[in-house]
């Protein structure tokens, strides 16, 4: 069992922000991250597959076809968004890192063939990152 | 003459918009950065100042002033926030890096007292960024 | 099951030296790190934690949380410190980086609420990294 | 149990080409890759050894013995090398970063003493990267 | 007078071998890089151009096009690329990374409109890097 | 004129202190610094040479001779070292970044051959660095 990572990236703006709570308890908890005008991210993500390389190719997964697949179902859909607002499946929901993470896992996993999703990893800044095995 | 730089960062939300055309051609000049809703940034600030070393220190300036400059003078302002929205001095105007560095530069300068601010380097993202010496 | 990672850093000076042993070996062991009079290191620090998701927040653990007990348990104690000298806990003890992750756990560990510390990982330079999970 | 980790690089140039298909099929599949005269990438190497401290020294092993050994073994063999002409043993295979990695799991598992060879992540470049863990 | 510069990246084999020099000349000198066989790089090129932001964008340059002029005038010239075979203009020149930024600078210098070009900087590892300003 | 940059790094310890104050006045301008049991860093070194390729190597300098020149006159007098004790040029000084860089630029300086020191840049963190040009 052999593991491949690819690393893409997207940028985009979000809040947190429980709206079952009042103003004063969402700062309380989540602080500047709650501010109504939206703040933003370089969000940095790790995908990482495993399986067996194929004895033609040396490979798990083309990596050009990971990339690929990582752009058009994940960065298409989130890079220069609005993570609360354009986003149709994250409207309403805190969109924290952790459930960025499982939202990817979600939507990448059907899409890999002849191999295995592992991880989701996804840096909020160089200080903070998520990770998600599926389970 | 010595050089020293100090890294800060932030993270914001804005768009690239110019109001004064429609549209589609602000989709054309500025792509996915005219989103409406917004994008964001992990902005890292590097801020160089320029000077003689005090024989008593060895510094140029306190780097903890330099810091603690930084944090007060530019991170309160800009952390976590709408660059469009929640910054007055920038509302209205194209909030491009090149403008966001000349606006560091503009609201440090004067700070900067012992020594001289020499550059404004700040990333966009890993692949950009934007200097600007004051003139 | 999510894992959430957070990075700190602190710079300290260090020696090792096994004082049961003479000059020589010592030297014959460790090499330049057996400097009686010190060297140091930027220490960058991981830790990460893992839990469900809360769904008021999307959050393991408010990673703010978390960075400012990092900061009080840990940077508070080491950073700027001198390992052999400053740190009860440590005197007399081989500071090596692998002695420095498990004793990170240990002050950690039982301060965590709500989740569960999963991994302490330790650069003592950009090329040489320790990671402890605690058993 | 702790893990230790010692980055080491070498610079290499490689092609994928599979000689039992025709240029076009290795084209499809490879695409730039497959470049008859090779391309070449700086490969970063972390190795992880897995141990118990030793309580003399504080180390599951000496990390300049270990950076010694990766120099020796996999370093002298691969840097500044055409890895489909010089290395005799990849030669007729294909030198996908997969394979590269379970090359150097096996020729450096027998050389790590008195603790355990954990895991071998090799960067083909800083958005690729493969890990193998001996089986 | 603003600066901004955009990162690109390109793979290539290479070697540094002097054809009017004999074999232990050419090892004297250039190491491990005389390999007949070639070696390569991850090369990180960074492209800094200069100029005056326009006031209806807040641009020197849109850096999508300048990332797109890069990866058509260099990327396509020179990735995945035997530097010292499969480029004409190179070939029969010593590939040396200051000859190489040279090139490109004497490449893309034509095509920078509206502001201008300041400097060529390329990475040939983490720890060698070239900086050239057109004269 | 072209510049050539090579990386080095070494790891020191050292303390800010100035004799003729007291221990108040210390803690007062440099803080943490001033622990009499010393701290430490990883530093890391870019040193920049520039001048004209020669026809024959296509090199300014042999960027293996420049780090076997960085080696042998500064990381072997600096390296895991106490910059306050066992360097004779530094006792008794102030050995903040800015007077070490100033320091490496004297000892550098006259080694350089066929071609001009130009900077000495050194980090001290990641966030912190010196630069100096000789005047």
């Amino acid at each position: 069992m052999v593991y491949i990572t690819r690393k893409e990236h997207f940028n985009a703006a979000h809040q947190l922000y429980n709206s079952q709570w009042d103003l004063a308890k969402n700062e309380l908890v989540f602080g500047k991250c709650a501010n109504k005008n939206f703040h933003g991210h370089n969000y940095d993500l790790f995908v990482t597959v495993k399986g067996k390389p194929d004895p033609d190719t040396g490979f798990i997964i083309n990596v050009k076809e990971l990339s690929r697949l990582i752009r058009t179902e994940i960065c298409l859909v989130l890079d220069h968004k609005n993570l609360n607002i354009d986003v149709p499946e994250l409207v309403g929901k805190m969109v924290s890192t952790e459930n960025l993470a499982i939202f990817i896992w979600e939507k990448l996993h059907a899409h890999i063939k002849g191999c295995e999703l592992h991880c989701i990893k996804l840096y909020e800044t160089e200080n903070i990152y998520v990770e998600y095995f599926g389970e």
